[in-house]
């Protein structure tokens, strides 16, 4: 079978520089040798693993692209102030893409897609078994509105001291849980974000303190005699990566089949794939 | 509104006489003042708060009701031996009711109640956010089928030290894992049944020691960054007295409606209720 030919756009970032180390070893995938990059890095390469990819700012797009071939798909793991730019950008080039960038306009992102000859995954969350968890919340909240009326719920999540807001992930449940009968407002959620007490209190390893998601629902009966708990707990971003991949192998299908003009979630991608 | 009679059978038995109690304080029901009971039961009578219950044993039960009005609903926590027998009765006699007590030929039940002027309630766990949650992870199971594959799965469940067989909910939940990917048989569920570790380990409190269902289910992902873990724990019977109580608002509104020959599953009174 043909290897699909991956670009990945963000490096030299983090997230970016993991997908590509993941293209780089999995034999289904090429790594295409160029990567979109922020106006303000002055690096003009950089290195994954053995292979030297060329960094491209906004202003030199287009004469990087015109002397190559495309690549089947393009992965966004750029800055939130990117994501409508490069998306755009991509539909004009007629270049398939998967966004794992949060922040920027996302109705916006989407009617781009739905306007052009492209298809794309959008997920603000790439990590499979957390979607799937809560489209299980949802598909409960949608079942059983009220199940747990009259119960207590504690939300406590810890990230890296850098992340500034709430857990998405965090907030998105608290709207199942509202829909399940509990009221419960945003600023109640419990927020983690010292390192000493990370390391002490919750046992988040050391290694893990500068990139974790650690997220625990508890629900309490008002007699306290019944205890629900939820947990999910991610260590690194190995997680979003593998949806990452599992994302690109979801949408060459799609775009095989000649989807055109479609947006896929991640949703999308765990029933398909 | 005219009150729901309900005959409460199984007394002087503990899940029965929690449930008659509820009826009791509950102003929407009135308590049927008979209960069947075992035949080697030797008392006559019953006392629940300030009421006194009249228990009949399985030979008096025709006469017994024959100069009675009828109860409006029937509930059964009698033994695993009466089911069938029970149910042919209830059946007979016209009287829909709520099978709370496990056990017995479930099939052959289902069928007297299919061929019958009754309908009933059939669950082996009348805990409303238990089941609901059963449903997640079949929902789960059936959109996701191995969204866990390759991960690491640990159950395990504590149950008073009366309990010689492993938990039904946690078996149930065993097939939900092998159809999201993760290979695991009944016999790796690790039961605990010592109240000194109960209490020591496990920290369920010592008035629950001789009463209570904890059920624990983690998933380590290959690499050992991701980790899930669903906890429900229940300290007594109280949940389950609830759910009885909303599966006969559910199948008294289903009589009035005219139903006959109708088996519902506590699912049937969480999305009806």
């Amino acid at each position: 079978m043909k290897k699909i030919s991956v670009m990945v756009n963000g490096l030299p970032g983090q997230m970016a520089a993991m997908v590509a180390r993941h293209i780089l070893k999995d034999e289904r995938f090429t790594l295409f040798p160029c990567s979109l990059t922020g106006p303000e890095i002055t690096e003009k390469t950089c290195t994954v693993v053995n292979q030297t990819i060329e960094l491209i700012r906004p202003h030199d797009r287009e004469s990087a692209m015109e002397k190559r071939e495309r690549p089947a798909i393009s992965v966004d793991y750029t800055h939130p102030s990117a994501v409508n730019a490069n998306a755009d950008w991509y539909c004009k080039e007629r270049l398939h893409f998967v966004m794992g960038t949060t922040g920027g306009d996302r109705k916006k992102l989407a009617e781009s897609v739905l306007n052009s000859a492209v298809s794309a995954v959008i997920a603000p969350n790439m990590a499979k078994q957390i979607v799937a968890f809560q489209a299980m919340m949802d598909y409960a909240a949608a079942q059983f509105p009220g199940l747990f009326k009259g119960y207590a719920l504690e939300i406590r999540e810890s990230h890296q001291k850098g992340k500034a807001d709430t857990s998405g992930t965090a907030k998105a449940m608290v709207t199942y849980f509202n829909r399940l009968g509990i009221p419960f407002s945003e600023d109640q959620i419990l927020k983690e974000r010292d390192p000493a007490a990370q390391h002490r209190r919750w046992g988040i390893p050391q290694e893990y303190l500068s990139g974790h998601g650690w997220h625990t629902y508890s629900l309490t009966s008002p007699d306290r005699t019944v205890h629900f708990e939820f947990t999910h707990n991610v260590n690194g971003r190995e997680i979003y990566a593998l949806g990452t991949l599992d994302a690109i192998l979801f949408l060459h299908q799609k775009v095989i089949l000649g989807e055109k003009g479609k947006v896929f979630s991640m949703i999308d991608v765990l029933k398909g794939v």
